[in-house]
Protein backbone atom coordinates (compact mmCIF):
# COMPACT_ATOMS: atom_id res chain seq x y z
CA UNK A 1 0.00 0.00 0.00
CA UNK A 2 1.54 3.28 -0.51
CA UNK A 3 2.78 5.67 1.97
CA UNK A 4 2.68 2.81 3.99
CA UNK A 5 6.43 1.91 5.03
CA UNK A 6 6.32 -1.40 8.02
CA UNK A 7 4.78 0.22 10.48
CA UNK A 8 4.73 3.47 9.45
CA UNK A 9 2.43 5.95 7.71
CA UNK A 10 4.86 8.47 5.61
CA UNK A 11 3.00 11.52 4.45
CA UNK A 12 5.19 12.28 1.27
CA UNK A 13 3.98 14.79 -1.11
CA UNK A 14 4.82 16.90 -4.53
CA UNK A 15 3.37 20.17 -2.84
CA UNK A 16 5.73 19.77 0.21
CA UNK A 17 8.84 18.19 -1.20
CA UNK A 18 11.79 16.54 1.07
CA UNK A 19 9.35 16.92 4.13
CA UNK A 20 7.04 13.95 5.52
CA UNK A 21 5.37 13.67 8.75
CA UNK A 22 5.23 10.01 10.03
CA UNK A 23 2.31 7.56 11.89
CA UNK A 24 3.26 5.00 13.84
CA UNK A 25 0.31 2.59 12.78
CA UNK A 26 -1.22 -0.24 14.88
CA UNK A 27 -3.46 -1.48 12.33
CA UNK A 28 -5.30 -0.18 8.95
CA UNK A 29 -9.31 0.33 9.96
CA UNK A 30 -10.29 0.71 6.27
CA UNK A 31 -8.80 1.99 3.20
CA UNK A 32 -10.94 1.96 0.12
CA UNK A 33 -10.66 4.52 -3.47
CA UNK A 34 -13.84 6.56 -3.74
CA UNK A 35 -15.13 7.98 -6.91
CA UNK A 36 -12.98 11.23 -5.80
CA UNK A 37 -10.19 9.78 -3.65
CA UNK A 38 -7.94 7.35 -2.14
CA UNK A 39 -9.54 7.33 1.38
CA UNK A 40 -7.16 5.87 4.41
CA UNK A 41 -8.32 5.17 8.31
CA UNK A 42 -5.19 4.07 10.36
CA UNK A 43 -5.72 3.32 14.14
CA UNK A 44 -2.11 4.96 14.94
CA UNK A 45 -0.34 4.12 18.06
CA UNK A 46 0.06 7.53 19.62
CA UNK A 47 -2.62 9.76 17.78
CA UNK A 48 -5.76 7.84 18.08
CA UNK A 49 -7.44 7.05 14.73
CA UNK A 50 -6.00 9.20 11.67
CA UNK A 51 -7.71 10.01 7.92
CA UNK A 52 -5.79 10.35 5.33
CA UNK A 53 -7.13 11.00 2.08
CA UNK A 54 -4.98 10.52 -1.18
CA UNK A 55 -1.87 10.49 1.52
CA UNK A 56 -2.25 14.06 2.85
CA UNK A 57 -3.18 13.69 6.68
CA UNK A 58 -6.49 14.90 7.38
CA UNK A 59 -7.57 14.45 10.58
CA UNK A 60 -6.10 12.47 13.87
CA UNK A 61 -8.52 12.44 16.78
CA UNK A 62 -5.94 13.64 18.90
CA UNK A 63 -5.30 17.03 17.99
CA UNK A 64 -7.92 17.77 15.51
CA UNK A 65 -10.11 19.67 17.96
CA UNK A 66 -7.41 22.97 17.55
CA UNK A 67 -8.13 22.94 13.89
CA UNK A 68 -11.84 22.55 13.92
CA UNK A 69 -12.36 24.98 16.93
CA UNK A 70 -10.52 28.10 15.47
CA UNK A 71 -12.42 27.55 11.93
CA UNK A 72 -15.43 27.64 13.29
CA UNK A 73 -15.33 29.97 15.78
CA UNK A 74 -12.94 32.78 14.46
CA UNK A 75 -15.72 33.56 11.78
CA UNK A 76 -19.01 33.15 13.76
CA UNK A 77 -17.49 35.19 16.37
CA UNK A 78 -16.58 38.40 14.31
CA UNK A 79 -20.31 37.97 12.69
CA UNK A 80 -22.96 40.14 15.23
CA UNK A 81 -25.50 37.45 14.63
CA UNK A 82 -25.04 34.49 12.78
CA UNK A 83 -28.39 32.55 11.75
CA UNK A 84 -27.65 30.14 8.83
CA UNK A 85 -24.59 28.96 8.08
CA UNK A 86 -22.67 26.68 5.06
CA UNK A 87 -19.61 24.22 5.98
CA UNK A 88 -18.01 23.27 2.47
CA UNK A 89 -15.86 20.04 2.77
CA UNK A 90 -17.88 19.35 5.78
CA UNK A 91 -16.60 15.50 6.01
CA UNK A 92 -17.94 13.86 9.18
CA UNK A 93 -19.27 17.01 10.24
CA UNK A 94 -16.20 18.13 13.01
CA UNK A 95 -16.52 22.25 12.17
CA UNK A 96 -20.52 21.74 12.26
CA UNK A 97 -20.28 20.74 15.63
CA UNK A 98 -18.21 23.72 16.57
CA UNK A 99 -21.10 26.10 14.83
CA UNK A 100 -23.50 24.27 16.39
CA UNK A 101 -22.47 25.66 19.74
CA UNK A 102 -23.70 28.89 19.07
CA UNK A 103 -27.65 29.22 20.15
CA UNK A 104 -28.33 31.90 17.34
CA UNK A 105 -27.34 29.45 14.75
CA UNK A 106 -30.47 27.89 13.65
CA UNK A 107 -29.52 26.28 10.35
CA UNK A 108 -26.32 24.92 9.18
CA UNK A 109 -25.77 23.28 5.60
CA UNK A 110 -23.19 20.93 5.59
CA UNK A 111 -21.93 20.18 1.95
CA UNK A 112 -19.69 17.26 1.44
CA UNK A 113 -18.44 16.05 -2.21
CA UNK A 114 -17.43 12.39 -1.01
CA UNK A 115 -20.45 10.88 1.19
CA UNK A 116 -17.73 7.87 1.77
CA UNK A 117 -15.95 10.35 3.57
CA UNK A 118 -18.98 10.72 5.84
CA UNK A 119 -19.65 7.77 6.50
CA UNK A 120 -16.01 6.39 7.19
CA UNK A 121 -15.74 9.85 9.60
CA UNK A 122 -18.99 8.62 11.71
CA UNK A 123 -17.54 4.66 11.58
CA UNK A 124 -14.17 5.18 12.83
CA UNK A 125 -13.29 9.16 14.15
CA UNK A 126 -16.96 9.69 16.01
CA UNK A 127 -15.32 12.17 18.07
CA UNK A 128 -14.64 14.54 15.40
CA UNK A 129 -18.24 14.15 13.85
CA UNK A 130 -21.36 15.11 14.29
CA UNK A 131 -24.91 13.25 14.20
CA UNK A 132 -26.49 14.52 10.77
CA UNK A 133 -29.58 13.86 12.33
CA UNK A 134 -29.47 17.27 13.98
CA UNK A 135 -32.69 18.88 13.52
CA UNK A 136 -30.35 22.21 12.38
CA UNK A 137 -28.40 20.46 10.20
CA UNK A 138 -28.79 19.76 6.40
CA UNK A 139 -26.37 17.26 5.22
CA UNK A 140 -25.93 17.66 1.18
CA UNK A 141 -23.66 15.40 -1.04
CA UNK A 142 -22.72 18.24 -3.78
CA UNK A 143 -19.79 19.84 -4.84
CA UNK A 144 -19.61 23.47 -2.95
CA UNK A 145 -19.52 25.44 -5.62
CA UNK A 146 -22.07 24.24 -7.34
CA UNK A 147 -24.51 24.28 -4.50
CA UNK A 148 -23.46 28.02 -3.65
CA UNK A 149 -24.20 29.15 -7.31
CA UNK A 150 -28.04 27.66 -6.76
CA UNK A 151 -28.27 29.33 -3.19
CA UNK A 152 -27.57 33.16 -3.77
CA UNK A 153 -27.96 35.41 -0.87
CA UNK A 154 -28.11 32.76 2.43
CA UNK A 155 -25.63 32.31 4.33
CA UNK A 156 -24.34 34.82 6.99
CA UNK A 157 -20.90 32.59 7.27
CA UNK A 158 -19.58 29.67 4.95
CA UNK A 159 -16.58 28.17 5.99
CA UNK A 160 -14.91 25.90 3.71
CA UNK A 161 -13.05 23.20 5.35
CA UNK A 162 -10.38 21.94 2.52
CA UNK A 163 -7.03 22.52 1.24
CA UNK A 164 -6.68 24.10 -1.67
CA UNK A 165 -5.60 21.28 -4.22
CA UNK A 166 -8.14 18.53 -3.21
CA UNK A 167 -10.98 16.37 -4.64
CA UNK A 168 -14.11 19.48 -5.08
CA UNK A 169 -13.46 20.52 -8.50
CA UNK A 170 -13.69 24.09 -8.66
CA UNK A 171 -12.55 24.64 -5.35
CA UNK A 172 -9.72 28.11 -4.33
CA UNK A 173 -10.59 29.46 -7.89
CA UNK A 174 -11.84 32.85 -8.71
CA UNK A 175 -14.68 31.42 -9.68
CA UNK A 176 -15.32 29.61 -6.39
CA UNK A 177 -14.23 32.88 -4.47
CA UNK A 178 -17.10 34.83 -6.47
CA UNK A 179 -19.55 32.07 -6.00
CA UNK A 180 -19.05 32.58 -1.79
CA UNK A 181 -19.61 36.07 -2.33
CA UNK A 182 -22.96 35.66 -3.92
CA UNK A 183 -24.06 32.51 -1.52
CA UNK A 184 -23.13 34.95 1.44
CA UNK A 185 -25.97 37.23 2.75
CA UNK A 186 -25.44 40.89 3.88
CA UNK A 187 -22.78 41.40 6.20
CA UNK A 188 -21.62 37.49 5.37
CA UNK A 189 -18.28 36.20 6.71
CA UNK A 190 -15.91 33.77 4.92
CA UNK A 191 -13.34 31.46 6.68
CA UNK A 192 -11.04 29.07 4.79
CA UNK A 193 -8.06 27.00 5.55
CA UNK A 194 -4.66 28.93 4.57
CA UNK A 195 -1.79 26.37 4.40
CA UNK A 196 1.47 26.71 6.02
CA UNK A 197 3.74 30.26 6.30
CA UNK A 198 6.77 27.95 6.10
CA UNK A 199 6.13 26.17 3.51
CA UNK A 200 3.15 27.71 1.16
CA UNK A 201 3.81 31.35 1.29
CA UNK A 202 3.97 32.08 -2.32
CA UNK A 203 0.35 30.36 -2.48
CA UNK A 204 -1.24 31.98 0.28
CA UNK A 205 -0.06 35.16 -1.39
CA UNK A 206 -1.79 34.56 -4.89
CA UNK A 207 -5.52 33.43 -2.41
CA UNK A 208 -5.24 36.83 -0.61
CA UNK A 209 -4.45 38.71 -4.09
CA UNK A 210 -8.08 36.75 -5.42
CA UNK A 211 -9.90 37.08 -2.12
CA UNK A 212 -8.94 41.31 -1.89
CA UNK A 213 -10.00 41.49 -5.96
CA UNK A 214 -13.94 40.09 -4.19
CA UNK A 215 -13.76 41.11 -0.75
CA UNK A 216 -13.36 44.27 1.17
CA UNK A 217 -12.03 43.34 3.79
CA UNK A 218 -9.69 40.03 4.42
CA UNK A 219 -7.30 39.02 6.99
CA UNK A 220 -4.90 36.02 7.49
CA UNK A 221 -4.51 34.43 10.46
CA UNK A 222 -2.72 31.58 11.87
CA UNK A 223 -3.03 28.70 14.56
CA UNK A 224 -1.28 25.19 15.26
CA UNK A 225 -2.60 21.18 15.73
CA UNK A 226 0.72 18.86 15.60
CA UNK A 227 -0.11 16.21 12.83
CA UNK A 228 -1.71 18.05 9.95
CA UNK A 229 -0.15 20.40 7.30
CA UNK A 230 3.17 20.43 9.11
CA UNK A 231 1.73 21.12 12.44
CA UNK A 232 0.55 24.75 11.82
CA UNK A 233 -2.64 25.90 9.65
CA UNK A 234 -3.27 29.44 8.40
CA UNK A 235 -7.20 30.36 8.05
CA UNK A 236 -8.05 33.37 5.71
CA UNK A 237 -11.11 35.55 6.76
CA UNK A 238 -13.39 37.76 4.38
CA UNK A 239 -16.31 39.44 5.24
CA UNK A 240 -18.40 41.75 2.86
CA UNK A 241 -18.55 44.21 5.30
CA UNK A 242 -15.31 46.30 5.46
CA UNK A 243 -16.14 47.33 9.07
CA UNK A 244 -15.92 43.65 10.59
CA UNK A 245 -13.15 43.59 13.13
CA UNK A 246 -11.58 40.07 12.70
CA UNK A 247 -8.27 41.00 14.99
CA UNK A 248 -11.22 41.81 18.09
CA UNK A 249 -13.93 39.49 18.04
CA UNK A 250 -17.45 40.45 18.73
CA UNK A 251 -18.59 37.99 20.66
CA UNK A 252 -16.03 37.28 23.97
CA UNK A 253 -16.40 34.69 26.21
CA UNK A 254 -15.97 34.36 30.49
CA UNK A 255 -14.10 31.35 31.96
CA UNK A 256 -17.62 29.76 32.60
CA UNK A 257 -18.79 30.25 28.95
CA UNK A 258 -15.40 28.64 28.03
CA UNK A 259 -16.26 25.57 29.84
CA UNK A 260 -20.20 25.40 28.95
CA UNK A 261 -18.79 25.97 25.34
CA UNK A 262 -16.44 23.01 25.66
CA UNK A 263 -13.67 24.55 23.91
CA UNK A 264 -9.91 22.69 24.48
CA UNK A 265 -8.29 25.24 22.02
CA UNK A 266 -10.20 28.63 21.60
CA UNK A 267 -10.63 31.25 23.88
CA UNK A 268 -10.67 35.29 23.30
CA UNK A 269 -6.80 35.60 23.73
CA UNK A 270 -6.12 33.30 21.28
CA UNK A 271 -8.74 34.36 19.28
CA UNK A 272 -6.28 37.97 19.08
CA UNK A 273 -2.79 36.29 19.06
CA UNK A 274 -3.86 34.20 15.76
CA UNK A 275 -3.93 37.59 13.60
CA UNK A 276 -0.11 38.91 15.24
CA UNK A 277 2.02 37.21 12.21
CA UNK A 278 5.60 36.78 12.02
CA UNK A 279 7.58 39.67 9.97
CA UNK A 280 8.45 37.77 7.05
CA UNK A 281 4.90 36.65 6.56
CA UNK A 282 3.47 40.47 7.16
CA UNK A 283 5.87 41.30 4.53
CA UNK A 284 4.55 39.09 1.64
CA UNK A 285 0.95 39.53 2.18
CA UNK A 286 0.45 42.55 3.89
CA UNK A 287 2.66 44.21 0.74
CA UNK A 288 3.86 46.94 2.99
CA UNK A 289 6.78 47.33 5.80
CA UNK A 290 5.99 45.49 9.29
CA UNK A 291 3.10 46.85 11.78
CA UNK A 292 3.95 46.82 15.29
CA UNK A 293 2.27 48.44 18.03
CA UNK B 1 23.96 4.85 9.26
CA UNK B 2 20.82 4.98 12.38
CA UNK B 3 17.80 7.22 11.11
CA UNK B 4 18.47 7.50 7.54
CA UNK B 5 16.06 5.36 5.47
CA UNK B 6 16.66 5.68 1.90
CA UNK B 7 17.12 9.02 0.63
CA UNK B 8 15.48 9.89 4.31
CA UNK B 9 16.02 11.25 7.52
CA UNK B 10 13.76 9.37 9.55
CA UNK B 11 13.87 11.46 13.35
CA UNK B 12 11.92 8.51 15.99
CA UNK B 13 12.58 8.55 19.34
CA UNK B 14 11.47 7.27 22.50
CA UNK B 15 10.44 10.40 23.93
CA UNK B 16 7.98 11.13 21.16
CA UNK B 17 6.65 7.82 20.44
CA UNK B 18 4.36 6.78 17.44
CA UNK B 19 5.38 10.27 15.66
CA UNK B 20 8.02 11.18 13.12
CA UNK B 21 9.33 13.98 10.70
CA UNK B 22 11.19 13.23 7.54
CA UNK B 23 13.75 15.19 6.00
CA UNK B 24 15.16 14.47 2.35
CA UNK B 25 18.70 14.29 1.93
CA UNK B 26 20.43 15.41 -0.91
CA UNK B 27 24.10 14.61 0.95
CA UNK B 28 25.53 14.08 4.35
CA UNK B 29 27.74 16.57 5.16
CA UNK B 30 29.17 15.22 8.22
CA UNK B 31 28.60 12.21 10.42
CA UNK B 32 30.93 11.67 13.95
CA UNK B 33 30.19 10.70 17.39
CA UNK B 34 31.64 13.13 19.64
CA UNK B 35 32.34 12.97 23.67
CA UNK B 36 29.03 13.86 24.06
CA UNK B 37 26.37 13.00 21.29
CA UNK B 38 25.78 11.63 17.56
CA UNK B 39 26.20 14.39 15.46
CA UNK B 40 25.03 14.49 12.31
CA UNK B 41 25.04 17.30 9.54
CA UNK B 42 22.74 16.73 6.41
CA UNK B 43 22.44 18.92 2.94
CA UNK B 44 18.32 18.59 2.77
CA UNK B 45 16.43 18.91 -0.34
CA UNK B 46 14.02 21.66 1.13
CA UNK B 47 15.35 22.88 4.45
CA UNK B 48 19.14 23.76 3.69
CA UNK B 49 21.70 22.49 6.23
CA UNK B 50 20.03 20.24 8.88
CA UNK B 51 22.09 19.99 11.78
CA UNK B 52 20.71 16.61 13.79
CA UNK B 53 22.17 15.92 17.33
CA UNK B 54 21.32 11.99 19.00
CA UNK B 55 19.05 11.93 16.30
CA UNK B 56 16.89 14.88 16.74
CA UNK B 57 16.49 17.57 14.50
CA UNK B 58 18.26 20.46 16.14
CA UNK B 59 18.43 23.25 13.42
CA UNK B 60 17.45 23.60 10.05
CA UNK B 61 18.79 26.51 8.04
CA UNK B 62 15.70 27.37 6.52
CA UNK B 63 13.51 28.00 9.37
CA UNK B 64 15.67 27.93 13.18
CA UNK B 65 15.76 31.90 12.12
CA UNK B 66 11.92 31.82 13.96
CA UNK B 67 13.62 30.07 17.05
CA UNK B 68 16.28 32.13 17.95
CA UNK B 69 14.87 35.35 17.19
CA UNK B 70 11.96 34.22 19.68
CA UNK B 71 14.47 32.31 22.30
CA UNK B 72 16.46 35.35 22.32
CA UNK B 73 14.69 38.50 22.27
CA UNK B 74 11.22 37.76 24.21
CA UNK B 75 13.56 37.71 27.67
CA UNK B 76 16.05 40.56 26.52
CA UNK B 77 13.19 42.52 25.71
CA UNK B 78 11.80 42.12 29.25
CA UNK B 79 14.68 42.83 31.08
CA UNK B 80 15.10 47.01 31.91
CA UNK B 81 19.07 46.90 30.85
CA UNK B 82 20.43 43.65 29.73
CA UNK B 83 24.07 44.36 29.92
CA UNK B 84 25.71 40.75 30.47
CA UNK B 85 24.18 37.41 29.33
CA UNK B 86 25.04 33.66 29.19
CA UNK B 87 23.67 31.61 26.87
CA UNK B 88 24.26 27.81 27.70
CA UNK B 89 24.20 25.02 25.27
CA UNK B 90 25.57 28.23 22.70
CA UNK B 91 26.33 25.58 19.73
CA UNK B 92 26.91 27.49 16.77
CA UNK B 93 25.97 30.83 18.39
CA UNK B 94 22.66 31.83 16.57
CA UNK B 95 21.28 32.77 20.32
CA UNK B 96 24.37 34.95 20.69
CA UNK B 97 23.99 36.60 17.62
CA UNK B 98 20.69 37.83 18.33
CA UNK B 99 22.02 38.65 21.74
CA UNK B 100 24.24 40.89 20.31
CA UNK B 101 21.64 42.40 18.29
CA UNK B 102 20.81 44.92 21.52
CA UNK B 103 22.96 47.51 22.28
CA UNK B 104 22.96 47.36 25.81
CA UNK B 105 24.38 43.83 25.71
CA UNK B 106 28.39 44.19 26.62
CA UNK B 107 29.00 41.20 27.44
CA UNK B 108 28.02 37.68 26.32
CA UNK B 109 29.25 34.19 27.58
CA UNK B 110 28.68 31.63 25.51
CA UNK B 111 28.89 28.16 27.42
CA UNK B 112 29.02 24.73 25.17
CA UNK B 113 29.81 21.17 26.77
CA UNK B 114 30.61 20.18 23.13
CA UNK B 115 33.45 21.74 21.11
CA UNK B 116 32.76 19.62 18.29
CA UNK B 117 29.25 21.48 17.95
CA UNK B 118 30.59 24.66 17.58
CA UNK B 119 33.36 23.46 15.47
CA UNK B 120 30.78 21.74 13.32
CA UNK B 121 28.13 24.46 12.85
CA UNK B 122 30.71 27.19 11.67
CA UNK B 123 31.56 24.93 9.05
CA UNK B 124 28.31 23.75 7.93
CA UNK B 125 25.55 26.07 9.22
CA UNK B 126 27.16 29.40 9.24
CA UNK B 127 23.94 31.59 8.82
CA UNK B 128 22.61 30.30 12.32
CA UNK B 129 26.21 30.89 13.62
CA UNK B 130 28.21 33.75 15.27
CA UNK B 131 31.93 34.55 15.06
CA UNK B 132 33.18 34.07 18.19
CA UNK B 133 35.97 36.48 17.58
CA UNK B 134 33.49 39.43 18.64
CA UNK B 135 35.29 41.47 21.40
CA UNK B 136 31.97 41.23 23.43
CA UNK B 137 31.65 37.18 23.34
CA UNK B 138 33.45 34.61 25.24
CA UNK B 139 33.39 31.28 24.42
CA UNK B 140 33.38 28.65 27.16
CA UNK B 141 33.70 24.76 26.77
CA UNK B 142 32.22 23.49 29.64
CA UNK B 143 29.18 21.91 31.68
CA UNK B 144 26.64 25.04 32.19
CA UNK B 145 25.44 24.10 35.35
CA UNK B 146 29.20 23.70 36.83
CA UNK B 147 29.93 26.89 34.55
CA UNK B 148 27.29 28.69 36.58
CA UNK B 149 28.44 27.40 39.90
CA UNK B 150 31.62 29.61 39.66
CA UNK B 151 30.17 32.84 38.61
CA UNK B 152 27.09 33.91 41.13
CA UNK B 153 25.85 37.21 40.35
CA UNK B 154 26.99 38.15 37.29
CA UNK B 155 24.00 37.84 34.52
CA UNK B 156 21.01 39.53 33.75
CA UNK B 157 19.92 37.21 31.32
CA UNK B 158 20.53 33.59 31.43
CA UNK B 159 19.39 31.54 27.77
CA UNK B 160 19.27 28.01 28.08
CA UNK B 161 19.02 26.84 24.33
CA UNK B 162 18.90 23.16 24.95
CA UNK B 163 16.02 19.64 25.36
CA UNK B 164 15.26 19.34 28.69
CA UNK B 165 17.01 16.01 27.69
CA UNK B 166 20.63 15.85 26.22
CA UNK B 167 24.19 15.74 26.43
CA UNK B 168 24.57 18.32 28.76
CA UNK B 169 24.35 16.53 32.13
CA UNK B 170 22.80 18.32 35.26
CA UNK B 171 20.91 20.27 32.76
CA UNK B 172 16.97 20.93 34.27
CA UNK B 173 17.56 19.36 37.56
CA UNK B 174 16.27 20.90 40.99
CA UNK B 175 20.21 21.81 40.83
CA UNK B 176 20.33 22.73 37.58
CA UNK B 177 17.54 25.63 38.56
CA UNK B 178 18.64 26.75 41.69
CA UNK B 179 22.41 27.65 39.63
CA UNK B 180 20.90 29.86 37.61
CA UNK B 181 19.34 31.56 40.12
CA UNK B 182 22.57 32.30 41.82
CA UNK B 183 24.11 33.17 38.61
CA UNK B 184 21.54 35.97 37.99
CA UNK B 185 21.81 39.04 38.99
CA UNK B 186 19.45 41.36 40.58
CA UNK B 187 16.27 41.51 38.75
CA UNK B 188 17.52 38.95 36.64
CA UNK B 189 15.73 36.86 33.88
CA UNK B 190 16.02 33.46 32.21
CA UNK B 191 14.95 31.54 29.42
CA UNK B 192 14.80 28.09 28.42
CA UNK B 193 13.24 25.67 26.02
CA UNK B 194 9.51 24.71 26.91
CA UNK B 195 8.63 21.62 24.67
CA UNK B 196 5.93 20.71 22.54
CA UNK B 197 2.38 21.35 23.83
CA UNK B 198 0.66 18.34 21.91
CA UNK B 199 3.16 16.07 23.23
CA UNK B 200 5.06 17.15 26.38
CA UNK B 201 2.60 18.42 28.70
CA UNK B 202 3.12 16.44 31.74
CA UNK B 203 6.97 17.68 31.60
CA UNK B 204 6.41 20.97 30.79
CA UNK B 205 4.19 20.91 34.08
CA UNK B 206 6.82 19.45 35.87
CA UNK B 207 9.51 22.01 34.80
CA UNK B 208 6.63 24.87 35.52
CA UNK B 209 6.07 23.58 39.05
CA UNK B 210 10.10 23.52 39.59
CA UNK B 211 10.82 26.61 38.11
CA UNK B 212 8.21 28.31 40.61
CA UNK B 213 9.69 27.03 43.53
CA UNK B 214 12.37 29.01 42.73
CA UNK B 215 11.24 31.44 40.88
CA UNK B 216 8.30 34.58 41.79
CA UNK B 217 7.82 35.36 38.43
CA UNK B 218 7.05 32.19 35.74
CA UNK B 219 5.39 32.32 32.75
CA UNK B 220 5.39 29.56 30.07
CA UNK B 221 5.52 31.48 26.10
CA UNK B 222 4.28 29.43 22.77
CA UNK B 223 5.62 29.48 19.45
CA UNK B 224 6.27 28.05 16.09
CA UNK B 225 9.09 26.78 13.53
CA UNK B 226 8.98 23.90 10.90
CA UNK B 227 11.37 21.34 11.39
CA UNK B 228 12.47 21.07 14.80
CA UNK B 229 10.55 19.53 18.09
CA UNK B 230 7.13 18.74 16.06
CA UNK B 231 7.18 22.07 14.44
CA UNK B 232 6.14 23.79 17.79
CA UNK B 233 8.32 24.79 20.78
CA UNK B 234 7.57 26.31 24.39
CA UNK B 235 9.80 28.71 26.31
CA UNK B 236 9.66 28.89 29.78
CA UNK B 237 10.52 32.84 31.38
CA UNK B 238 11.22 33.69 34.83
CA UNK B 239 12.33 36.54 36.94
CA UNK B 240 13.76 37.06 40.07
CA UNK B 241 11.07 40.46 39.80
CA UNK B 242 7.77 39.27 40.64
CA UNK B 243 6.99 42.81 38.74
CA UNK B 244 8.45 41.57 35.51
CA UNK B 245 5.80 41.62 32.69
CA UNK B 246 6.54 38.74 30.26
CA UNK B 247 3.60 39.76 28.49
CA UNK B 248 3.69 43.31 27.74
CA UNK B 249 7.90 43.85 26.88
CA UNK B 250 9.51 47.45 28.43
CA UNK B 251 11.25 47.14 24.73
CA UNK B 252 8.55 47.92 21.81
CA UNK B 253 9.77 48.04 18.46
CA UNK B 254 8.51 50.34 15.76
CA UNK B 255 8.85 49.14 11.78
CA UNK B 256 12.00 51.04 11.24
CA UNK B 257 13.42 49.56 14.25
CA UNK B 258 12.49 45.77 13.31
CA UNK B 259 13.96 46.61 9.85
CA UNK B 260 17.73 47.51 11.82
CA UNK B 261 17.44 44.62 13.99
CA UNK B 262 16.70 42.14 11.35
CA UNK B 263 13.85 40.85 12.59
CA UNK B 264 12.47 38.08 9.75
CA UNK B 265 10.18 36.93 12.57
CA UNK B 266 10.17 38.49 15.97
CA UNK B 267 7.95 41.31 16.66
CA UNK B 268 6.27 43.17 19.52
CA UNK B 269 2.72 41.57 18.72
CA UNK B 270 4.11 38.16 18.56
CA UNK B 271 5.60 38.71 21.76
CA UNK B 272 2.58 39.53 23.97
CA UNK B 273 0.67 36.55 21.50
CA UNK B 274 2.85 33.68 22.08
CA UNK B 275 1.89 34.13 26.16
CA UNK B 276 -2.01 33.75 24.61
CA UNK B 277 -2.25 29.93 25.45
CA UNK B 278 -5.06 27.59 23.99
CA UNK B 279 -7.61 26.18 27.32
CA UNK B 280 -6.04 23.06 27.88
CA UNK B 281 -2.70 24.53 28.06
CA UNK B 282 -3.83 26.68 30.68
CA UNK B 283 -5.71 24.45 32.90
CA UNK B 284 -2.60 21.96 33.14
CA UNK B 285 0.09 25.00 33.75
CA UNK B 286 -1.94 27.62 35.63
CA UNK B 287 -4.25 25.13 37.10
CA UNK B 288 -7.10 27.00 37.25
CA UNK B 289 -10.52 27.61 35.04
CA UNK B 290 -9.27 29.54 31.99
CA UNK B 291 -8.54 33.50 32.22
CA UNK B 292 -9.60 35.41 29.09
CA UNK B 293 -10.42 38.91 28.49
Amino acid sequence: MEHIDGNWFREENDKWSGYSIGIEVERILYSEKSEFQEILVIKSKSFGNVLVLDGVISAAERDEFAYLEMMANVPLNCHPKPEKVLVVGAGGGGVVKEVLKHVSVQKVVACEIDKKVVDVCKKYLPSLSQDYDDDRVELVIANGAHYMKEHSGEFDVIITDSCFEGPGEGLFTDEYFKSMKTALRQDGVLCFQGENIFMDLPLIKEIMTISRKIYPNVEFGYSIQLTVNGGHFGFIVCSLNKNTSFKEPLKTYTDKEIEEMNFKFYNTDIHRASFSLPNFVKKELYNDTVIVQ
